[in-house]
């Protein structure tokens, strides 16, 4: 596939402590299949500068588009916008256009920009940002790094101002077809058919539910008529 | 925290694709926890060979232990065994000793222990089985490694069979307060308290809910009396 690829770093001592549950990697993936840029790899990381900064350096030379979520807010451990100056090697502080949007949005609410709140202002240089619709305070993107809030319904509306600026490929097309027989029945003639249709890629998903075993098998491409007649022979392959 | 720490590599296409959300990753955080192990990253990596002897070979190298979920079933695009193989410079073929128990379940369950079956007993040399009372089918250790099911039930079980053979930390301790305000309103004062229980995380997780915003303090620390201090400070500080 020569489709773009993309990467994602979800940042936070709270989803590796088991706190909580990550959403934002899920709905990220979803958006990127529907856009033809290939999700090839999510990390989550901690709260910890040499982790952000080493995750953000590797993955940004590695992929077409990068995406964080998480710790741009006010507190002492939202520390992401200075891990992204610093792996872009550019300065960072409060900045005009940043402080303008918020110093708007509290007046209107008459609550202070306080020093705090004033952190959210703080964008590395050359960065632009990301509108959000939600609770104002931007994200912003430098180079190929899109970088986001951690609150799901925050993280969600910066993806949808994102997505209309990439640049997608070819729609991921899939069909899935459930056969309720182990795998262990069905790889022999699965292997085969993914050997002759090589250009797409076939998975098997197994499942065990109320003690049946069967998999689901999900045939994806950006050829649409591949994709169709892969899974007739699929079907009757193991049509009973 | 001198506690030991751990890595997670969840390897799968339907869960970067979106198709699968994962629960693994947040199961095995709250276990680790629980046993005093800090998982200090995850990743979601592709069923690439290369993506995933990368993702081994660098992870087994900076943390005392590693866990991985996927790709061990029967089928062609399960290819995790020869990756962990590979990232370990060994050979891999099948091995008698999960051959035993997979011939001894299939002759059970009346069903013929075909060449794809078999698959599931390649064991790279040196590796000791890990037990899988679901299904049968083992998952294995190698130097720090251990590798194991994507199902969630056959996972789940795996990480019990384990999770004794660890060897913990403190466990850590954590106590939440919920704070009705917006994280910049509260953001000064607990710069302050972080900086006073320097040995403790304090972390600030915001929400919204309902138009209102708010955030979760969470305090961590293996002394369960510094947390407790922190936790009183917090409350006074934030009381009514």
């Amino acid at each position: 596939m020569s489709n773009p690829t993309a990467a994602m770093i979800v940042i936070g001592d709270e989803i590796l402590s088991g706190r909580t549950r990550d959403s934002n990697m899920h709905f990220l993936a979803g958006k990127l299949t529907e856009a033809g840029i290939n999700l090839v790899e999510a990390r989550v990381v901690s709260d910890d500068r040499a982790a952000i900064i080493a995750a953000v350096s590797e993955l940004k030379e590695r992929v077409d588009y990068v995406f964080t979520s998480g710790g741009i807010g006010p507190t002492h451990d939202d520390i992401t916008a200075d891990c992204i100056a610093a792996a872009f090697g550019v300065s960072i502080d409060v900045r005009d256009d940043a402080r303008a949007l918020l110093q708007a949005h509290y007046d209107r609410s008459g609550q202070e920009l306080n020093e705090a709140r004033l952190r959210m202002a703080r964008i590395p240089d050359t960065a632009t940002l990301i509108e959000n619709p939600v609770s104002t305070a931007p994200g912003f993107k430098i180079g190929n790094v899109h970088v986001m809030a951690g609150v799901p319904s925050v993280f969600e509306a910066m993806v949808a101002s994102v997505l209309p600026t990439l640049t997608g490929g070819k729609p991921l097309l899939s069909q899935t077809l459930r056969i309720d027989r182990g795998e262990g029945d069905i790889a022999g003639p699965l292997t085969a058919l993914a050997q002759e249709f090589a250009d797409l890629s076939i998975g098997s998903y197994p499942f065990q539910r109320n003690g049946i075993y069967g998999a689901n098998i999900v045939i994806r491409g950006t050829d649409g008529a591949r994709v169709e007649s892969a899974m007739i022979k699929l079907q009757n392959l193991f049509a009973e």
